[in-house]
């Protein structure tokens, strides 16, 4: 039997560390990001619901100084400090052939037959539920104590042949470096819409 | 002064309420959900991070027995009585001219005239961060003590005439039911990834 929680909300601490005081950092204070980080962020957002449980997302983590350069010589020049400086900054991929997975990620019914010769159809699959991969990943960084600082400003094409090259199927998506966030490095808060602005109740 | 929560992990009842207990559901509790509790999912959500702020989700929360209905007609057969039986059902949509509001949602530069005449490279971003507040949303309704079910079975095009045809750019993601779930109702948990099957560590 699962847990419910109905009509309980997180503490306003909890809410505030994961939504309404969390930030996006531009630098980072000198303090590593181990590897029982780093999979303890993936334990956490591999929970997040996917279409059919596809999973798609695919992570490579630059922690070596020389990968982070790679991967920062790759991406805008804004972006590059912020790359290197980071203890880690993962690149967010997403596999277009999610679906040879499905027999064992989705084993009670045939899912990979719905993808197979249908690759356009896998492509915007793999894009909406990997980028959704992506936010449960942001939060989960944060709901562990750390920040993040999520990127666009990168060469996809190049990204991919420097860092999936073995695996020609996967995309890279976003970048996102993780941390321990100097506070020094933020901007100030961009404006957020009332609800009304763009929402509507029907 | 922004707070910060280094070292500081969420309690395990907050981690097990948005990530580890909570599970999509396919059929719902006889009770509401308010206008007021679809404002504060939004006024959690809207406060994840987007690529230069550009917010481009929009969302038309289905609430009337009459608006449900006309969402459920235009899903796949699976996916209708979890439709019309929710309290609400929200179609999550993205605003491919979403650079006409940069000049206020992120007005210390002119990201407008990033975006302006490029409509591929519109398309992809309000794609990637309109699904990124959409994982936003999941987990936002979670942390207030609400379930729910997303659901990608449904005629985009048909949803995108019957429901955005007053803003031709928006086009639907994909739909999420929001209520009190009922347990009878779920799944087995699908399997999930060990860190090693989709992470790489360089």
């Amino acid at each position: 039997m699962t847990r419910q929680f109905h009509d309980h909300a997180l503490s306003a601490d909890a809410l505030d560390q994961i939504f309404l005081e969390a930030r996006t950092y531009n630098g980072w204070l000198d303090k590593p990001v181990t590897d029982d980080q780093m999979r303890a962020i993936w334990d956490l957002a591999r929970m997040g619901p996917t279409s059919a449980n596809m999973l798609p997302a695919r992570i490579v983590w630059c922690k070596s100084d020389e990968a982070k350069k790679r991967l920062a010589e790759l991406s805008s020049e804004g972006n590059r400090d912020k790359i290197v400086q980071a203890p880690v900054t993962a690149i967010i991929g997403y596999d277009i052939d999610f679906h040879e997975e499905l027999p064992w990620l989705f084993p009670h019914t045939d899912a990979k037959s719905w993808f197979e010769g249908d690759e356009d159809g896998r492509k915007s699959a793999a894009f909406r539920n990997g980028s959704l991969q992506g936010a449960y990943f942001i939060i989960a960084a944060r709901a562990l104590g750390l920040d993040t600082g999520p990127m666009s400003g990168f060469d996809n094409a190049k990204v991919d042949a420097e860092f999936f090259a073995d695996d020609p199927k996967v995309k890279s998506n976003f970048i996102c470096s993780v941390g321990y966030g100097d506070a020094s490095t933020i901007f100030e808060r961009s404006p957020r819409p009332d609800f009304d602005k763009f929402n509507t109740i029907v």
